[in-house]
């Protein structure tokens, strides 16, 4: 019984994502690839064999033929496709962010409890990256003691345009980060500081916050989206009888020209291939049973990363201290 | 159109190569699970949604829902089931070795050559692991300059039983390491020389081998079936103008009790996984286009390996460099 | 013409000290070992073959055979013993810090710019540290570009006693932080900000600190004094066009047990033993020649270290960032 | 009471000799530099304040007021100044080798057993290495069970001059590894096997040999004297329950245009600084003592390696394994 999947969006993340599907998705088909832009839908469709296109989101979701739903589509429309999706009771793994405004992460999260059932799964991949899956589980084996940090550096080569702001490191980049922490630590953010330093140049200069969770933890985060020397995510958990601390994954090294050296990549994507694909494994086993995974993101994880980010915002903007003021957590999302 | 896949043999190999082929190979099915012992193979078709099992090989290979076969079964058998599998015109995936015998490795060539088709791929994963593909893409790519010496250590943990012999840890563990420094080097053995040193107890002892390419490049290897302390697996390719070494594969790091450590895998499987199921999604493609992939193990390759490891039992017993007699390479395996 | 040294203190610093003048300093001479406690001096000296010992360091600074001094006494008296050595004309290395208060600092500068001579030179003996040395040198050779960032790590196994505040942190063990940062970054301070997680239990939880320099840099500093896994110091440097980052001194590594491991010192005496022996061998070329170590940390050095010091203090007890006002730098120092 | 000291030889090695007595060993005085270019001589002895220099060997011996010697000569000189000293009753410290030739060696032996005393040091200072001195206590403390293998890799840059042959690897370069495994393992060898790859230019070409011991371990050699990449030195000490390998040492790494790279040195000097420190300050003590310090090289052992290298330049000419026929090992030496 293949689970017929239509990916919204043929952009980089949504061809990225029929990719899985079409490739490495056994028991999933690709059933259309939706994309305002026809073409590109079609190309993406064409390249992977993909049953069927079209250029209208509401529609794809409707069809009989579509079981389930990812959308990769910009992020302004996330909110509201996964919204549609719950309506039309099929399950959506929506791309990161479910929403740069918190409040339409509420709205999410009412339509969904409204339904009575788990639809929504939220684009953070980096749970399934087996570093953070490493950290977590040296966390519950008890080896480190009580969490206390977490130290998260996240470099990118450069923005991709000249005008990004710190602002926009914060809410597009950080939020991984911010997930991937909590997801971690297993609790929720309490308060938030951040500040930058300055460039000799125009470009944005890298973003540190340092977060408190409600369990008194820290999160020491760098958001550096001009680091110019490779794609290089970074994290360490500290805790009080040890820390465990992310390894670069690497599969040689060369010794030249009195030099030894690994290569970083130039972007994300194969640093996270298979955390992309643990992620929507999860996800079709999550159409398959109903169950909604232990480890994925939901509407709730969504709403806490725009929260953080908007307060983050305004902490950079103010210089202070900003309190992070989550509504308590529905029992639904327990 | 997805291609049915018999699976023969369904021990640890055999069962590994079935569940890539249920879980990790869009566009093939799992048609068979064959095995002498029924009841085995009917366990590990159930968990795998198997569409049917057998305990006769030769059945299996002649099944008209069958497209392709996976010869996992023991190791004396692989010769006979892969010409089984060219006389019915079937592509076969042989799990190494294509025989511990270079006089049987001879006769599926000739088989094969007789077919007058390229039929035959050898499951010398290592091949697509990712280390050596750098390793091997450095050497293309002239950074290495020209190539001197490969050094390849295999450490297993511990032999499966005490009446393990050096003789065996060249016939059964060594050829990897022949076949990938063979791949690497692009090059065929003229002789090899080995020795052991002397254990406290009645353990195999590892064996280390010097050979001579007819390039004339030395590769240095260690087998050692007893290491102890971990299942670990280096190489490392010297070249006239620098060097590339293979890196762990890691994903986290442990601070705690005065000591940073990485874990070892305890055997082969983390290690190669993603290295198996690239190798077979390359048999995939070789069955649904006939091309054999390019960096796959042959007929030719299961020979060379084969010849070089019982050359090397016979230097480890005399003691002195012995010579290896290959055959010329035929041209259908150019 | 062997320059006589009186070292003050005979705890476990000043015993260094006089170890590290009786045993690697050529040209050096261990004249007095000088302590409150007259058998403590004496037990030093025997070991180390001084010429003398004694128990009033004022009357030690007056001796006519001694040419310089190493004041290692508890950190009360740092600042009066060095002013009573610059009174005396005499070269001194006081150990870190010159004073926990910034005045008395202000209050040994004011003294050694009356002698209208160099003569302070203060124990921040990082600065000699090979690491840093290399971190300082990448930024210079313009590798890196325009420095944006420091993170500075350092990881102590356990408080000595359990009464040690987050202030003592700030006051006892950040002041290496805080130095070398500036030292590598040729900076000062502008503002900090300074935040700690809550522990388990009553021990002393770490700081965690962001600093910002008149140069728009921010230094990310975690002080953690009960660590528990090690001694563990860790520092980068990131700059516009790349980093640089401290590599722990390894010498091997050991794999045993499904480990790959490295040993952590359980204090700091073995990483920064060269550093010590280095710092020692400038202060005594600096009574040689008259002419201050190019990399040595001055007074005014001390002063910086304490003021931001006590800055930070203030910072984590108000949550807020807190500007570093220092004075401007006499020309005695540039 | 200082130990005035006189070193023969004013080249790099000489050089650096005088270098560690005038700048790093408190208790010794750099009494005469000796070389037989009288300018060479006062070149380094005025740099680094020696009181004398002098042509001719045998009369600085013979002087008065010249306590212990060093000898860093041409090779061929070695072995006769290393009697001269021992008839002279003065101890000696002769860099490697003490001889080319295993029949001098012996005759240094006798002259030293006629003596009565231990006087002869022979300066493979590797076994003060800290890496060796881990790898060796590692094997004493039981961790890693019997010793089985060595793997002793050495590289450098490129040999001084253009017909450097693989002969003059064993003899010149490879003493080392034989010294160093000896020393580690605690064994003597029984045979030795070697073998070149083919390089592309008419530079010498890797030299590969495998020794047997007396305890039946293997140690694994690789000569590699124009490996261009860097000087680098590697070691692996294999035994039952684990292994242990020497760690690069390093003090940062940079992360730089897509790579994160450390850096190689282009010569032995940085690596090996400290270890030649160890070296002479052992000297020193035993020059001061009379007792021959516990893991300094003797004439015995310096006799072992020079056997082993002509065992080893006919092993390469005949590829077979040779026997090593060492003579019993006095009472003198044990």
């Amino acid at each position: 019984m293949t689970v017929r999947i239509a990916v919204i969006g043929a952009g980089i993340m949504g061809a990225d994502h029929a990719r899985i599907v079409a490739e490495d998705l056994p028991g999933a088909c690709l059933q259309v690839v939706c994309d305002m832009d026809g073409a590109r839908a079609r190309g993406v469709a064409e390249t992977l064999g993909a049953v069927d296109t079209a250029t209208d989101p509401g529609a794809v979701i409707a069809r009989d033929d579509v079981d389930a739903v990812i959308v990769a589509s910009p992020d302004a429309t996330h909110a509201d496709l996964s919204i549609s999706c719950i309506r039309a009771g099929k399950p959506v793994m929506c791309e990161k962010p479910l929403s740069a405004s918190s409040d339409d992460c509420l709205r999410v999260m009412e339509a969904e409890q409204a339904s009575g059932t788990r639809l929504v799964q939220v684009g953070f991949m980096r749970r399934f990256d087996q570093s953070y899956v490493e950290m977590k589980a040296a966390l519950d084996e008890g080896i480190l003691g009580r969490a206390l940090m977490m130290h998260n550096f996240h470099r990118n080569v450069a923005t991709p345009n000249a005008d990004f702001t710190g602002a926009m490191a914060i809410t597009n980049s950080a939020p991984h980060e911010f997930d991937v922490a909590r997801h971690v630590l297993g609790a929720e953010y309490a308060s938030i500081w951040a500040a930058q330093p300055t460039r000799s140049d125009d470009r944005v200069a890298p973003v540190v916050m340092v977060l408190r969770t409600t369990g008194g933890q820290l999160v020491n985060i760098e958001i550096n989206n001009n680091a110019a020397y490779g794609y290089d995510v970074r994290g360490e958990l500290v805790g009080e009888a040890g820390s465990v601390s992310m390894a670069p994954v690497l599969h040689s090294r060369l010794d030249s020209a009195l030099s030894n050296s690994s290569r970083y990549d130039a972007d994300w994507r194969g640093r996270y291939a298979e955390a992309y694909r643990r992620q929507n494994r999860a996800f079709l086993r999550f159409v398959e049973t109903g169950r909604f995974p232990d480890i994925a993101a939901s509407a709730w994880d969504g709403y806490a990363a725009a929260l953080v980010a908007e307060t983050g915002v305004k902490a950079l903007a103010t210089g202070n201290t900003e309190p992070v003021r989550m509504i308590d957590r529905p029992a639904f999302y327990a």
